[in-house]
């Protein structure tokens, strides 16, 4: 087990309907220490990339992406989910479809932010069916910049998010992923890696 | 001049009704060196004081509230905007109005986060009329907690809210306070500190 699959084992709750409570940690209250160590790991995994700027969408992710920004010396661009239609010609617009939901969202970020010479990393807090994903993907195509690779602090294994984006050829690293979990005894089962 | 401000003059822009875009290093693209030398600023100036906790809400907020969080070696804790009205009973509530856009927004705050054993440092990007801290502080006096002081990276020394904040006898510090802004000139004015 690794520091973070620990720490869920530790702090996060299972609750009914494969819902993961890390909210004590990672997406609410958030442990400045754990996200540093975050930070460290997607160093280790990553170094060898040519990686010019961290990406992520707001909000949860923000705080882990500043962190991997950190250790990589880059600036970080968090994308912003918008509701409203009407976008001036500035932003790149990504139109995503929630399995979850059955709506669509908009995804947005800066074309002063974005250009064919980024290589991105693509930070995120969770993964499940890959939504907020593929619009940070289609983002960087939209700008013709380059997606170095995709680091998730946890992946819902059994939801087909990870699959996707596996199956696309992006270099998709999880620090921990989830195959099974279990409400009434708590138990959470992770993937080998 | 701090350095703050000098970012400010360099990288800010000035547009039309008041309006300052510091997004190519503060609140969508992130300028991480800088994060960091805000931390340290805010640790300058709050470091006599007892605290357990950095409280921010999201979204632009979290980057800033973390690096203050780690040079204070506490847990961050992020404020969500919601917009709906059932939320149980296992969150503090506070109903915010906001005097620019005239409608009413809720900021949430999970009860397992806040207590009155807390001391809290309320960070945020920026202030102007204040609704976002007075819904922080809200929150904190729902909770029992203490709020020993609140940082912010630009306040609008035009606007209301640091006035009423500081009138309610609040340790308010504002890292850059802008007097006056002309979009024709690019002109800045910052309050002598």
């Amino acid at each position: 087990m690794n520091f973070l699959e620990e720490r869920i084992r530790k702090d996060g709750l299972v609750k009914p309907g494969n819902v993961l409570k890390v909210d004590s940690f990672l997406n609410h209250q958030m442990d400045i220490n754990l996200l540093d160590e975050i930070g460290r790991e997607f160093k280790r995994r990553f170094g060898d990339k040519h990686v010019t700027k961290v990406m992520t969408i707001e909000a949860s992710g923000i705080g882990i992406a500043c962190f991997v920004a950190k250790e990589f010396g880059v600036p970080m661009l968090f994308a912003k989910k918008s509701k409203s239609i009407n976008i001036a010609g500035e932003m790149y617009v990504a139109e995503v479809e929630s399995f979850t939901h059955q709506n669509k969202n908009q995804v947005i970020v800066s074309k002063k932010f974005l250009s064919p010479d980024d290589h991105l990393l693509i930070i995120d807090d969770f993964l499940a069916n890959g939504c907020a994903l593929q619009g940070m993907i289609s983002l960087a195509e939209s700008a013709g910049a380059t997606v170095e690779g995709l680091g998730i602090v946890i992946e819902k294994g059994f939801q087909i998010g990870g699959r996707v984006i596996r199956n696309l050829g992006y270099d998709l690293e999880s620090l921990a992923i989830i195959d099974a979990m279990d409400a009434e005894t708590g138990t959470i089962t992770f993937r080998e890696q």
